[in-house]
């Protein structure tokens, strides 16, 4: 059986869109992840603040991580995002994953997203499909 | 007063994310906007799918100009995305949003993302706050 | 194997919270479902209107009918509602159902409350999990 | 200006929904509330577990009570819960709530339902918006 940190490896190895974004790893357990990443020119939306989809792009990945890093392939099926305070350029967004629930079938997380001040700009809930399938 | 496409063009002109994304204006009026794009290899994840940042960030512009259209500047605060069917490589992608409610201070979209084939791939509902603030 | 009504009734005869609120069946199909019942005194809360959990209740019962009626059972794991209008002593709500996706693992479906004047009081969507246990 | 206890009182007195469960306050404070009930026969369904809409209402009553006790009052436009284990008959469930964000406009909540072995049966999330009228 692969530990967290291979399975992270390989999906990490495969997975161009958390490159580009830059997404680095901080830490990966069993059902846990932190995630970090700096805003960039690229990633700002009409109102020169983040684009939505960055906050939530981190926070989707934390989800995959951490739930596939259990062995056990893990697949998103429903996920919400609050975004509570402005996202701005070179902010560097950390996101953190607590399970609340992981049965054979399903698995429920909460992911917070901070900025280098340890502000919340974005509270994340992520519900995962346990396939069955081994890493 | 600016025109729904005036608007678009204020916002997208400055939207460098949506622009990387390659997403495209298919149409926008008052409270309604439709929008697609290509999915590229730099948008997949580690099971060699669309990354659910991808999906999630069209939806999630496409809600930012059709909330904004209506000519009060509108922000978005609670959004959640359910994935139906996997986003291959070379799909493209539209996303075509539905006014549900709109008052004041706030209003709620819904928006499905279909592939070429007429698939839904994803649905979205998006909540955005009125600042008051004119275009 | 059991039609959608005789899953209906056999659902409903047990369901002492769906009787306690008077919800009444209109029409019961495969994945479809739609209900009604009457805002009475007991279901008001602070603000003098009908508490939260009515509407939800109302839309909770109509998923569960609706998701079950295919024959296999099915249980909630994730359901949001948004609030739009107040609904007001003696109102008349409808719950109808819409199945946007079902697979043999999950279906999801979103659910219109309208009240006697065809306005939309409320927007539920509810993900089920199918146990894979016949009816 | 109000007490958070005087503002529940306020609202307790005048919700027949919240009393017909048998909701009794634990603590109110500003931004905080904790509620209990007990599961009866009435509030079952088909499957002889609590209808959904009995964990979601002592959520939306501990959201209602919490919000409000600031001194502002507030209503709930997006609200959603994920049912994590059953709720059989005669569990004692307590809704605790978690102020995540709170400004002028809007304040969002994380609730927990625990049972009497304190196993977290539900999570709520609860979004309002501040109408600025004093209570």
């Amino acid at each position: 059986m692969k530990t967290p940190q291979q399975i992270f490896e390989l999906m990490y190895n495969n997975d161009p869109f958390s490159k580009l974004l830059g997404m680095k790893l901080i830490e990966i357990t069993d059902g846990y992840c932190k995630l970090h990443m700096q805003v960039t020119e690229q990633m700002l939306n009409g109102f020169g603040i983040a684009h939505g989809g960055i906050t939530y792009a981190l926070a989707d990945s934390a989800l995959a991580f951490a739930s596939n890093a259990k062995g056990i392939q893990s697949v998103s099926i429903e996920t919400s995002i609050n975004h509570l305070s402005k996202v701005a350029l070179n902010d560097i967004l950390t996101a953190t994953t607590e399970e609340k629930n992981s049965t054979s079938r399903t698995a429920l997380y909460f992911i917070n997203i901070t900025n280098q001040n340890h502000t919340v700009v974005a509270i994340f809930k992520g519900l995962v499909y346990r396939t069955g399938k081994e890493w």
